[in-house]
């Protein structure tokens, strides 16, 4: 098994040289999900009827969450992004979270379309916590990333 | 069931006023885990053994976001956060993440214990991701509060 | 007429000291206008309509602004805002803007609301310049204000 | 007329793909104004006599607002400025504040150009406020745009 | 000799907890100084001659970097400060600095007056850089502190 | 002796345009050091005894600093940073302090270089100012410089 790159042979914390890597577009897809009950889901997706802010203030967090990404993890790049979007797939107790985030780079977007699923999931704790302070944020994962050396990568099924 | 606070009546987005509620020390812990595989567990713990930065950075990562949580997540209240800690406990193939995040002001930190170990966690997964990147963080909870109205809270068994 | 405070005897800049200001609740009211036309009117409502997100998105870029004031307005103080709320009058071939910001603090938060109408107007323009670069964001001043030494204030007529 | 093009099919707020745009040699010039008294021109303008910050504050503020745009601007893109320049114009009871922002990328900068201008007139408006609370700034609008599929605009007249 | 108070027993970063501490007002004034050459120090105080924006560019990074020391030093505390002042003093060949923040609150504003010398001379050095790459920004140290437990502070002679 | 590039014919800040000039991978190293006892450097160096956090603490913060370097710096363009690192050599009663930063831009890295290690100094100030808050931050200066029109350079002996 490999070291962790953003390691040096001491052990130091860096952020490692991507200056000799490809300009390539890049593109990364994580997914999430916000349990909870189905009460709080009906009136989070009151949003259908209602016209709600609920969804929609998540959205907006997690598409800033994901401009911030290399302020917020120490050794992340600050990456030019193209392109970000968020959707969201209420289930009968849960809120599933899905970021796509693309950018035509030297390294790729998996932390930061990782960082907006968590960032948009919060957001929406925020929204529900006087009603359900038990709820999790979870399954927070990369599904799909292309681009770069390694191409397209889906996760071992 | 009440409704969704950080609604007005018509459903719109609003952060709402806390100025009339009790300055109290309030206090709250939150949870969650980073899955990956024991050979990843070794490296990264491996901060016990060869001094590596990798938990430290984490960490760092962590309380940082708790300060920036008004930041991330758009109807939190600012607050002057008195304490902020962040613990890992190493598992076979997991990492748990444990925040405590203290205040003495109008509202709680539920939201920034929260933002604290889903940040924490997103710094783990970015120095774990080219060795792993089928890790998934999650089980983010709240798992404890005291202080303002509600007193002592803990998560039904 | 009085001198400019934010500056000393010798015209340099300084964050002014309200270290001996009583601390009192203070509430401030700006409002602002997006001059465009009947049509990008009816497409930025269409929120009632069809749920979307563009009032949602300059409301949640309003609220966000007014927290981030100090970092954007260098003489201005970094308050702990208790309430933040926009609102949005769509009007012929115009959109108003109205917010309502309020703390308990050593200083007030005209700033604050005034941030919060500029930047709620220019996440509107953001949305609508495809179709109406000649859009014009205007009118943005202080409608009310009261706490503090000078108590209830108004323009006057 | 078209659709808004930061909301998708369904009225949803995304950050629009501009992966496949040209990268080319983008200017956007913004203009606003704060209008006051002639007295508090006197006293911002003595900048001229005694050095005094108060346009230079402005200036600053505005500088560092374009570059802030992609963080108070939900769906904007993050973009490596080239150059931003800020003009102050005191008129007779009115100061004129002008923006040129450039770039080479693949979308323009009317934004960062419109953010400065607002910006470099709030940080105004904070600094004279004390003296003239009823200051309204306004007339904020794009004056010119080069680069990109549009080529060279300037609104009607 | 005492522990490093921001590591707990292990050994690990922490923001101590000021809960318990007593709200009082704290003043700390820190200096520095930008070593460069007597003709690039003309050039920069030509701000008394020609109104040039030198210095007050370096003053409005020193105050909002003040601001901002809780999010750029990790264990640093927010706290809303009262006042901040920088001032600059032109020697034969190098340029002083002296800030002076004031707060009422939990802790100390050490950090935050060592930050305004620390950005307001790496402003200075960037204005210069062109002319002089090989100035030499030192000598930032605490020169004075009350407030606090510990009462009123300076360094032994 | 030429004029200062930041500021324009009339002495007023500006952010320089960089449109015309080479993207070329450009390289700077910048020093510092932190003066103190020899007590408080065993203390912190313990950090190769005890695996304490106080260097790594110290080069996350300056890692973070250079990617935040224009939005401290007024003037300084926003960079895509393609490599940091932080090294620290501990000395008999000082903690020198080292940082290089790369990137394939228009402009240079001077300024991220030495913001970098300005404000990896001052976290490990705030870290030993409880046992030491007579340190000293100093002799930050650029020592090394390669890429764009100017090549390789480093300071006259």
């Amino acid at each position: 098994m490999t070291e962790l790159s953003h390691l040096d042979a001491e052990g130091r914390a860096r952020m490692i040289d991507v200056g000799g890597k490809a300009v390539t577009r890049r593109v990364a897809v994580a997914t999430g999900r916000l349990d909870t009950t189905a009460e709080v889901v009906a009136l989070v997706v009151a949003d259908g009827l209602k016209k709600a802010d609920a969804l929609a203030t998540a959205r907006i967090a997690g598409i800033q969450a994901a401009k911030r990404t290399s302020d917020l993890i120490p050794l992340a790049h600050l990456l030019p992004l193209e392109s970000v979007t968020i959707e969201f797939e209420p289930g009968e107790a849960s809120i599933g979270i899905r970021a796509t985030v693309a950018v035509t780079a030297k390294t790729g977007v998996e932390m930061e379309a990782l960082t907006a699923v968590a960032v948009a999931g919060l957001a929406l704790h925020d929204m529900i916590k006087a009603v359900d302070p038990a709820a999790v944020l979870g399954d927070i994962r990369l599904v799909e990333k292309t681009g770069g050396k390694s191409g397209h990568w889906t996760p071992e099924p």
